[in-house]
């Protein structure tokens, strides 16, 4: 993935956060994710120091810009937006889950529009203050049982399903299939080695045959992986007709 | 969102991990998102024992088991997925961005199979004798500039994609896969097999039980056919001990 330049738009605004690990670990996210600009509302100062020393987070939190107002934060975005993991209170703003509202904001970043995208402190998340600068809300769905994220877990999960391409194609496996041909080489010389082995069914039921070749299809082998086995196989069959040649 | 049923049959498998703050963090997203099952090798003692407070995740780690070694901590799960930030090292796995390998485990899941997914230590993610235990691996997509991400957000996005969208149609795997300890045991027995037969690179490759180890659990075998080549196996190294005796 390489970093869009639209991300370049979107503010990652923290309000009211007190844990430096918090603001590290938000940066760290950001970091990897390819979002330059991180904004500090009201940041408690000794956390904000400590911060600037979290693992990948430098650049992020060097030009990281402080205000000591949400509306000074976000005057010039022309989208805002508030997380909140509280459901049943009494919202009076439209609460879409992140999926929905990483789309939303994607496309006013790609008409080349400013987003903030505001999360407030561990202890109390954004104030009914807070959200009454945003235009509307975004959720990550929990369980019910505990709906209270991490902060830096949830900047981390926004900025993923933001940067996450929601029309990526399912890619098939990697690596390449043996052939037919390959396969039934192992076929034959596993039954080879059953053969020397003395292998009891290999006579008696008639069956068998059909039932190992379906066995060693049903493994999808790929093409260096039946090569590997048939070495090994072909180093039983030599040693085992060589203790038959030594007892002749 | 509700805890799912299938949730259940996933184990969050955290290796050497050191830091107490991350154990924590993975347990609090484990709660958030609905997985109840954390498995730790080989933890740091001091750093579980501070875990066990961190907010929201009493349950969770209350409920931890702890094994010495990944191939305990796997042993009745029939799909082990590692996770990794590493792209350009020489990885001898299939790697599948985490939407997609998200879809293969609720899939496995779906179809009433256990799952381990395995997260490495802060320092040095998984090793590849970590990694051979592993059927394929499972990464985030990131910037290139910093691919390296913090432990707790990885285990929360891991999850947040295992759990999001569950109206996704899901299709159960055909057959009935082998546990990693049925695969475990194919893996001793062909190498009991291949020691009996002199196989040359046993002892002159060092890297050879985790290329071996890797190749077999790329098969992806079904119980039935695990039990039909390790008999088959068995009946070999009965053979070869034999015509030894008779040697002697």
């Amino acid at each position: 993935m390489s970093p869009s330049l639209q991300f370049d738009r979107l503010y990652v605004t923290l309000v009211d956060v007190r844990n430096p690990l918090n603001i590290g670990a938000a940066a760290r996210a950001m970091s990897n994710f390819g979002f330059p600009h991180l904004r500090l509302v009201n940041p408690y100062e000794v956390a904000f120091r400590d911060a600037r020393s979290a693992v990948g987070a430098a650049e992020t939190l060097a030009h990281a810009e402080v205000f000591k107002t949400v509306a000074e934060a976000v005057g010039d975005c022309s989208l805002v937006v508030g997380t909140t993991a509280v459901r049943h209170r009494d919202l009076q703003h439209d609460l879409v889950p992140v999926t929905t509202g990483a789309n939303s904001i994607r496309s006013h970043l790609a008409s080349g529009e400013k987003c903030a995208l505001l999360f407030g402190s561990e202890k109390f998340g954004l104030s009914t203050l807070d959200m009454s600068h945003c235009h509307w809300l975004m959720h990550i769905p929990t369980t019910e049982a505990n709906c209270s994220m991490n902060l830096g877990q949830a900047v981390a999960i926004c900025l993923y399903e933001l940067a996450r391409d929601p029309d990526l194609p399912i890619q098939p496996r990697a690596g390449d299939p043996a052939s037919s041909a390959d396969v039934e080489r192992i076929t034959d010389t596993l039954i080879e080695a059953l053969r020397v082995s003395e292998y009891p069914k290999l006579n008696t039921s008639k069956s068998f045959h059909g039932a190992l070749r379906r066995a060693i299809r049903r493994l999808q082998m790929q093409k260096g992986d039946a090569e590997f086995l048939l070495g090994m196989l072909r180093q039983m069959i030599w040693k085992l007709n060589q203790s038959k040649e030594k007892e002749a």
